[in-house]
């Protein structure tokens, strides 16, 4: 299928593009260029830029339960580079990787580039099928999880789930690779603390976290977070593999985050996404008449339509692209060619103002029909 | 060995921070956020943003010979990455893949890291040695060659090599990475063209550019040229490993290329290199008392300095570095650890003011000495 055009709407995968705050950045951005002594332009950090680090230590600890130090954090150029990085460093040829299924398609990419063996896990309404993982490849090495906000279903990890995975981790010496992409934005209660926050002394979460959904994903920053021991090699691999990140984004980033305005520009999203969130569920509950369901819808920035039975979602998403709208086939994020996909749509409410979406679910309504 | 210090003097790869246009960049990246309607932060054209492609190709066959069109160009974060892309996209886990020895010890690690399988190739000063190429690994699948400036040696491959080296890709159906890396820079007489511009209908060249010896390294930003038939496949990885590229940057320097500023830029830069590589060759006449000599350095941003026999280059470049003195042991380049690794200096002279020479070469032949 074509890639969807940023512009249309209900497009998942984006926040505001329409909120970014691109005067205040570029402010920032121009501070880097004029500060003297010369900023240093050469390859920098092997680990990242030390303020951003420093920053991101002290946004994590207060924002997500994550206490770490920023020698454990890692600067990588998105979510999907932290994947590759972790594999690459943990993870030899053909050696077994968790992957939610329905999944992040491109971890799932990423993970396959790597060289490791994508293991389809199920996914219920508790988050990750620990028991079905234990069944399908007890001996993985990694498991790939989004326990804040699964990717794409939208349910949270239930406690039990996230002490069983920890202990299957533990008995198989195995590590559990956090996605904790969108997890800020929950809309009817708090957001639930990461994983990680659960790991103890053990150390088997890495936790890979983005500015893509909370800023741009144009910007290219991400980063992980990982236990003491597995430092160097991952800064191996992030320096071996190229995926370092252009200081002036570093430095600027680092002031973005250190002088508070992050968390600003994530309280004012938080509500422009609550309102478009309702927007949405009202266009579906006055325009859908009774086509789509809405099952879970309680965090991120998209949701998931259930469809009429016998309607498939790929031509349906095909002809909603080609009348400029950017939904996308649940069943495109089933990795088990074999096993039973789920039918419905993703819908992108983040960068899709208010105003735009009863004319784009009269529009799907009418395809269905 | 501890990375140098790029204020260090002496430290090879790197070119003149200090004139890097600080205030002509910020000013480009300061029209980007202010650009209305809104820059599109989200996740990009796959194979990088188009105006800069477009100013990569006019930039690439007026100065390199490289006649390509923006849809053969693919943007990478350097010239490390694109050598990743190209190992993942086109060699299977353990193919063999020719690297010169000695050779550049990044794009090495790259090649290990992507699942290939490195054969140190010999170098003499022809350039890559194909008939070892074709005893060592006849069924290669890439040759990772430097033609213009082999890396660490300086020479430039003569036309009958370029030849030989082509012809052995179109009877192995191999491919021919061509990493260009510095070619602008050459002191004695015009820059020698790519090879890519011998590459014919075939299509066996990739050619791999970067504007970390051009501009500066911290701005992560290279790119590749390939045959029509590749792209797909380079593309999809690109995206699958994230490698993409920050939009401020990309069309940061898309301004800066295509409206000549990167032309009068390196015009300067070879002013100011022509100044700082006789600098270096006048203090090492000067100051080293003979034990210091230069085979040849015509070309590029640093020069090989062979040593007095019975002198080890590795604990010597520890001791320069505990002295402050960013150089790097030329025996640290040699891939194959069986063999005959000769011994030596880089001496980087692009980043070192003209007037830090003499006491850095004085230093230099204490410690020898």
């Amino acid at each position: 299928m074509s890639m969807a055009n940023p512009a249309w709407p209900l497009t998942p995968g984006l926040p505001a593009l329409d909120a970014f705050p691109y005067a205040l950045w570029g402010r920032l951005e121009g501070r880097f260029w004029r500060r003297r002594p010369t900023p240093d332009l050469s390859y920098g950090d092997p680990q990242g830029f030390l303020p951003l680090r420093e920053a991101l230590a002290e946004y994590l600890g207060a924002a997500r339960g994550v206490v770490c130090h920023p020698h454990q954090i890692v600067i990588t150029p998105g979510a999907q580079a932290a994947v590759s990085i972790a594999a690459l460093a943990l993870t030899d040829i053909g050696e077994r990787v968790w992957v939610e299924n329905p999944g992040y398609d491109a971890a799932y990419r990423c993970l396959v580039l790597a060289g490791a063996a994508a293991v389809g896990i199920s996914v219920d309404a508790e988050g990750l099928d620990v028991d079905d993982g234990r069944n399908r490849a007890p001996d993985a090495r990694l498991a790939m999880v989004s326990p804040s906000h699964q990717y794409p279903m939208g349910v949270t990890m239930s406690l039990a789930r996230r002490l069983a995975l920890l202990e299957w981790a533990n008995e198989a010496n195995a590590f559990i690779l956090e996605d904790d992409y969108d997890s800020e934005f929950r809309y009817e209660c708090a957001p639930a603390p990461a994983l990680k926050a659960l790991d103890g002394g053990n150390g088997r979460v890495i936790y890979i976290g983005t500015l893509s959904k909370l800023l741009a994903p144009g910007l290219r920053l991400g980063f992980l977070v990982a236990p003491d021991g597995l430092i160097d090699a991952l800064r191996t691999v992030r320096n071996g593999a190229d995926y370092r990140v252009p200081m002036p984004l570093q430095a600027t980033a680092a002031d973005f985050i250190g002088n508070g305005h992050l968390g600003t520009h994530i309280r004012r999203s938080k509500a422009l996404y609550t309102e478009r969130r309702a927007a949405l569920l009202s266009a579906i509950k006055s325009e859908g008449g009774g086509l789509l369901t809405v099952p879970t819808a309680s965090t991120g920035l998209h949701l998931v339509t259930e469809l009429p039975e016998q309607c498939d979602d790929q031509p349906l998403a095909v002809a909603a692209r080609e009348r400029q709208i950017g939904v996308t086939p649940l069943s495109g994020y089933f990795v088990d060619a074999s096993g039973t996909k789920r039918q419905g749509l993703l819908m992108g409410f983040g960068n899709t103002r208010s105003e735009s979406m009863k004319g784009a679910i009269q529009t799907l309504c009418s395809l269905i029909e």
